[in-house]
């Protein structure tokens, strides 16, 4: 187990642009701030949705796109480093039109409908995301 | 797209009344600590629950009720200004006895049961809510 | 209803390690960082899980095991005491192979394959849970 201690930096609070894809607007919105490291958090709608599932046998995530229009019930995660670039890694929570819940890893593909964010910068040594050979994930070295 | 920074405020735990309306109790506690801008997280349980989904054709949000007892999984989402009041904006993720989960925009008629509540103030200039024509939502403007 | 203002302490980023149990190695967190009252925050996936529902009119806590791999959309709680030790509340929204979602109150037995944790450590009287009675559930007292 690894564990580190961040002091807060900036907070700040956005709307994502109606049809951006949800998940490089998120890094937009690090980047303009000039955030390295982040707790993301989130509600909305989305238009379209697309999410993967990481097969913890195979190694490789599988993706799916989610049929129709969606509620954004919770978008969680963080951004991070990965080879120099600002690297999003969120979980989404979605809904339906009866209200049942799905969700996944989010990839590109997921388009806003209308997005509430707070991004909250973590100051510190930056989280650097590099392969873990145990999961096959990028995972944070040195924590 | 737009973003804002904000200070932080008062950070505020709340355990929410049995009985209370869940929408109503947030903006009481938002009220009874001055906040006008907050974040808000919490998890509980709910005797009766009560969401919506927003049709973004018809532009209109459709409400259904949701059949017996709830765990509160997921409480997201925010408090800020509509009209000169309170305005909270949430979405909930629930689930019934067999574990399989459901969602939606939260609106009034959701019982708590039990509620552990997170307030954190943000503190600058109020976020103000006005109809989006795009969406047909009552969005931020000025973000 | 009662509610209490905190003050912020340590903000806590960890990597939680592969194989550990879910609810054991965030109290061990916790208690690295000496944290009486933080709030959860975490996504990933768990290699195995075990949830809980609580039947608000039993009022007793019914045990599932989840099938499979899944993946943890969302964890959110918090730490706080009960009979002086670390007592860690926090409900997780998973999901399976095909983005069906699913949750619950978790309880031990829920194996980490990554996760991705904060702790954002509150300031102030730690919170206490005590039986109440009239949902049955270790609540804050005096709050």
């Amino acid at each position: 187990m690894g564990s580190r201690e961040f002091s807060r930096g900036k907070r700040v609070v956005a709307r994502l642009p109606f049809g951006g894809d949800l998940l490089a607007e998120i890094g937009a919105v690090a980047d303009a701030h000039h955030m390295q490291t982040a707790e993301v958090r989130a509600i909305g709608a989305l238009s379209e949705a697309r999410l993967a599932f990481y097969d913890q046998t195979a190694k490789t995530y599988a993706e799916f796109a989610v049929e129709g229009q969606v509620e954004l019930l919770a978008l969680i995660g963080n951004v991070s480093r990965r080879d120099g670039a600002t690297a999003v890694h969120v979980h989404a929570t979605l809904c339906g039109h009866d209200g049942a819940a799905l969700g996944g890893h989010v990839v590109p593909g997921c388009r806003v409908f209308a997005c509430e964010l707070v991004l909250q910068e973590l100051v510190g040594e930056p989280l650097e995301r590099a392969l873990d050979e145990v999961t096959g994930l990028p995972l944070w070295r040195g924590l």
